[in-house]
C-alpha cells in the first residue's frame, strides 16, 4: 500500500513552499492537505479555542486532496487527522516554510508545532524550513534533499513523540553541501517591541526584535546553516530538562 | 535589594489565581505585572505579529505596579522586561493557572508559553497551575507551597534556558501531601473536534478533546498528582532529542 501523508504549514494554503512540498509528496504516495487559509507564522503550539473551524475544499482527486480552513497549524493537524484522511496517516509533513525555523525559533514556529502536535499523536512527523523569507522564495534547490529525508524517513522508524526539524540553507545559485544532524543552538530573541506612537498619538508596541546566538559552535544547527549544509535536529516533545532533574529533586523534593 | 518579579498569566489580568500569585510574590520583593487583557488559555509559545500592542496600567505605586495588554503572554514577558520593569527581572512568574499544565498539557499552555520565553533571556521562571478550572477556584491550599518554591529559587541558580512547571492537586479539603520533582509524562489528546451544523446548517468543528495518558507511573509528573502531590518539572528550552541524535546522524548524514 502507498503511504498517506497528511501535509500542513504556516504560511497558508496557497504558499509556493506547500505546492514544492505537495510534488515531492506525490513522488511517494497519497496526499491529504489540511492548512491554514491565511498565514499563521509565529503561532507555535497554539490552537483554536473560541470559534469554530470551517473547511474549504479546493482539490479533491485520485491521490490528491487539499482543505483549508480558519484554524492554526496545530488544528490542521488535528482536523486532517480525524476527519479528512482515510486512514491514519504514515506522515505528517509540515512547511516547506518560507524563513528559518533552527535553534529557538522552534518556539515561536507554527510549522514546527504542526510536527511537533503529530509527534504527540504517535504520526512521525518532518517540518521544513527554507531559511529565505520571502514569498517567491527559490525552493528548488531544496527539493532532493527533502526529497530524500523524506524517503529515508519512510525506511526508519522515528521514536515515539519526536520528530524532525529541517533547515535549508538559502545560497543564491550554490546548492547546500549537504546534511548534518545536530543539537539545536541556544538563541535569544532581543529588543521585540519598538514603543512608537500610532496615527491617533497613542503609545503603541510593534513588533521588532534581534536574534543573538552566540552558541554557533559545530554540532549546532546554526552552526549548519552558517556553513551551507542543511540541518536535521530531532526533536522531543518531552521538555523535560533530565540533566538537571537530580538536582532539582535535591533542592525542592523537602522544602515543605 | 529587594528581588525584583515580573508576573504575567493566561487567564488574564483580572484572574484571580493572578491576584495570589501577586500577594505572595510581594511578600518577598516589588512586582511588575504584565498581563493578557484577556483570557489567552491555549496560546502555547505564540506571539503577535500583525497589529500593535496597546498597554494600560491598572495599579502604580511603591513596590507593586499591574499593567495589561491585547497581547499574548509571550508579548507580555518581551514588553515587560523590555518596557515595564526598572531593571532585569530576577525572576518570571507566570499563574497561578487556573487548570492543569501537567504532562503534554505544556506543549498548549500559555501560561507556560511566558515562562519558557523567560528562559530563553536568561531569567529564571516558574510556571504555576492549579488542576481546577474554574474562575473561582480555591488558591489558599496553594499559597504554602508557591511560597516555598519562590524561596528556594531565590537562593538556588536555575541553569541558563530552563525553568520550571510546577502543577498543583486541588484535593477539596485537603492539602497537598509534598513536592515530587518529576519528568514530564507521555501523553495525547485525542479526538479533538466534533463535527456539528451551525445555526445555519453549515458544518464546522468544535473543539473536543480526550486526554490519553497511559504513561502515569512513579517518577512521572502525572502520578505525583495522582497520589496528591505537587509536581516540579524542571523543563528546557532545548528541544533536541538528545537520545536519537546519534542514532539520527547515522541515518541522514550519507543520505545525500
Amino acid at each position: 500500500m502507498k503511504p498517506l501523508f497528511l501535509l500542513t504549514n504556516d504560511d497558508g494554503y496557497q504558499a509556493s513552499g506547500l505546492s514544492t512540498l505537495i510534488d515531492i509528496a506525490r513522488g511517494f504516495g497519497d496526499v491529504v492537505v489540511m492548512a491554514p487559509e491565511k498565514n499563521a507564522s509565529g503561532q507555535s503550539h497554539s490552537f483554536t479555542v473560541d470559534y469554530p473551524l470551517y473547511v474549504s475544499t479546493v482539490v479533491k482527486e485520485q491521490g490528491l486532496s487539499v482543505h483549508y480552513c480558519n484554524g492554526k497549524p496545530v488544528d490542521c493537524v488535528k482536523l486532517g487527522v480525524e476527519h479528512f484522511c482515510s486512514r491514519r496517516p504514515d506522515m505528517l509533513l509540515s512547511g516547506i516554510n518560507h524563513g528559518s525555523n533552527s535553534s529557538i525559533n522552534i518556539l515561536y514556529s507554527g510549522t514546527m508545532g504542526a510536527a511537533l502536535e503529530a509527534a504527540t499523536i504517535g504520526i512521525p512527523a518532518i517540518g521544513f524550513s527554507l531559511l529565505d523569507h520571502s514569498a517567491d522564495a527559490d525552493f528548488s534547490k531544496s527539493v532532493p534533499f527533502v526529497s530524500a529525508i523524506i524517503d529515508t524517513a519512510l525506511k526508519h522508524s522515528m521514536p515515539i513523540g519526536s520528530a524532525l526539524n529541517v533547515n535549508i540553507p538559502a545560497m543564491g545559485s550554490d546548492k547546500p553541501k549537504g546534511i548534518k544532524v545536530c543539537r539545536q543552538s541556544r538563541a535569544s530573541w532581543l529588543e521585540a517591541y519598538n514603543k512608537v506612537d500610532d496615527e491617533q498619538g497613542r503609545e503603541c508596541y510593534l513588533l521588532a526584535g534581534r536574534f543573538q546566538c552566540d552558541d554557533n559552535g559545530q554540532g549546532t544547527d546554526q552552526w549548519a546553516l552558517e556553513n551551507g549544509y542543511v540541518s536535521i535536529v530531532p526533536i522531543t516533545t518531552d521538555f523535560t530538562d533530565t540533566d538537571s532533574l537530580r538536582k532539582t529533586r535535591r533542592i525542592y523534593e523537602s522544602i515543605i
